[in-house]
């Protein structure tokens, strides 16, 4: 692991480092956030998921996370959203290719060397961060943005003692109907639409649920909400009786500004969680 | 007046806006955060003037400080550090030209004709506020980080009914004895050293002083500390028995990071002037 940059920030540190993946055989950079509470023991770790067209930096620069993550001695981690680099498929698209790897595991040709995002986020990635920083492996929660919405979701439900909780802002709730979802789980995955069915975050909340509270903020001005489905989510979400809550919020659109806006009650929400 | 964008942003509104404006001769885009008191009446105003390199947006996105106006009920204004345009003379280096104002009138060629950001952020822009949006020009106040911590503090000094605060983040001090000021002061105003003295903070202070609180921070980790001379103000502060703190922040270097820190404790204190 190398350290790209270490900046004071809210009495903890803001670090970037890259690693090598062998999940997706390529150097992958990330952003962690540590608080002071760091330098005396491990501390709980919220992962935040970032959308289409983001790298490791986004968030961290511009959804203001640390300072609640500070005064909630939470540690912040900011993965990338793809493998990268030039032996790496790319595409013309900013929905397809690096900058958007849907967080899954690709079986189809060209993706399917590097673009292993699922086994990277579940695997590669925390057993980089448990083995060199001061983090509590049993204190996780995740949220995420967008693609990284899906993300958050769609891992949450499928390795239940891992997060203890899980929200979203504006995720992509229901890819196998959507715009932003057909075409990238048929690239990346293939013409067996059973094989998407773990990847869509609506489908996985009927069939099983997420074992621990759930938060998810939507903007009723969201310029994509015909591609992001926040009523399939909805309605699962009360079908099945899930504990939380999924929020609309008037006049918001999909921009770092609306994540800002709402991230103080995210990372209160995960910290209730990780601290109970 | 042109409206490039607008967005819900904690429960106010970020705007981003352009016009013409007489002082630069070209076109001038900055960042407006109106809270959402300003639907019912005109609201305080902090301006923050940005450093080297930077346009309206860097700090509009990085500085975290819309959550903190918000709480406060203040908007906030973000200009841009300088002319700009295919017919607005620029320099390679990243500290001359184009995104490195200084906040002067150049009297020199060929910077002269446009640069003319004194005027523009004292004059055009708050026209242009005051006459478009629901601000109260009796309650201003003025930060800035690095290059803009320079104008900040010597704008306020200047214009001594106009700010009820000032402050700065790891401010230029003491530019005319500085690599960040000699080369910059000397091409915009010319070789006569006595016209670059009214852009000197820490000269400023010792000759006037500012009739209100200041608040400094600057980070003790800081990559640029020769370059900005924080002793040469904090000396003359202290002989002024100027009221105000400088505080030296251990750690912190002078990034966004050291800046979204401290943001906190500036709305803070610049609410607590502009609600006295």
């Amino acid at each position: 692991m190398k350290t790209v940059s270490e900046n004071r920030c809210f009495g903890g540190t803001q670090g970037v480092y890259s690693h090598q993946s062998e999940a997706t055989g390529c150097d992958m950079t990330f952003g962690l956030f540590l608080p002071e509470e760091a330098e005396a023991g491990p501390v709980p770790l919220l992962w935040y998921l970032s959308g289409l067209t983001c790298t490791h930096e986004n968030a961290m620069v511009k959804a203001g996370a640390q300072a609640w993550a500070a005064q909630q001695g939470i540690a912040l981690v900011f993965p990338d959203t793809s493998p990268r680099g030039e032996g790496v498929a790319d595409d013309g698209a900013y929905d397809l290719g690096q900058g958007a790897g849907f967080y899954v595991n690709a079986t189809e040709t060209p993706w399917a060397p590097h673009f292993q995002m699922w086994d990277y986020i579940t695997g590669d990635l925390p057993r980089v961060l448990f083995n060199n920083f001061a983090l509590d492996e049993e204190r996780q929660a995740i949220t995420g943005h967008s693609m990284g919405g899906h993300g958050a979701l769609t891992i949450a439900m499928a390795l239940p003692d891992r997060f203890r909780s899980a929200s979203a802002f504006a995720p992509i709730a229901n890819p196998t109907v959507s715009d932003w979802g057909r075409k990238q789980l048929g690239a990346y995955l293939g013409a067996d639409e059973m094989t998407w069915r773990r990847h869509d975050a609506t489908i996985q909340m009927h069939e099983r649920g997420f074992d621990g509270p759930i938060l998810i903020d939507q903007g009723a001005d969201d310029q994509f909400l015909d591609k992001l489905m926040p009523e399939a989510l909805a309605a699962a979400m009360m079908a099945r009786r899930q504990p939380g809550q999924f929020r609309m919020q008037k006049g918001y659109d999909h921009s770092y500004f609306f994540v800002a806006s709402f991230m103080e009650d995210h990372v209160s929400f995960h910290a209730e969680a990780l601290y109970s």
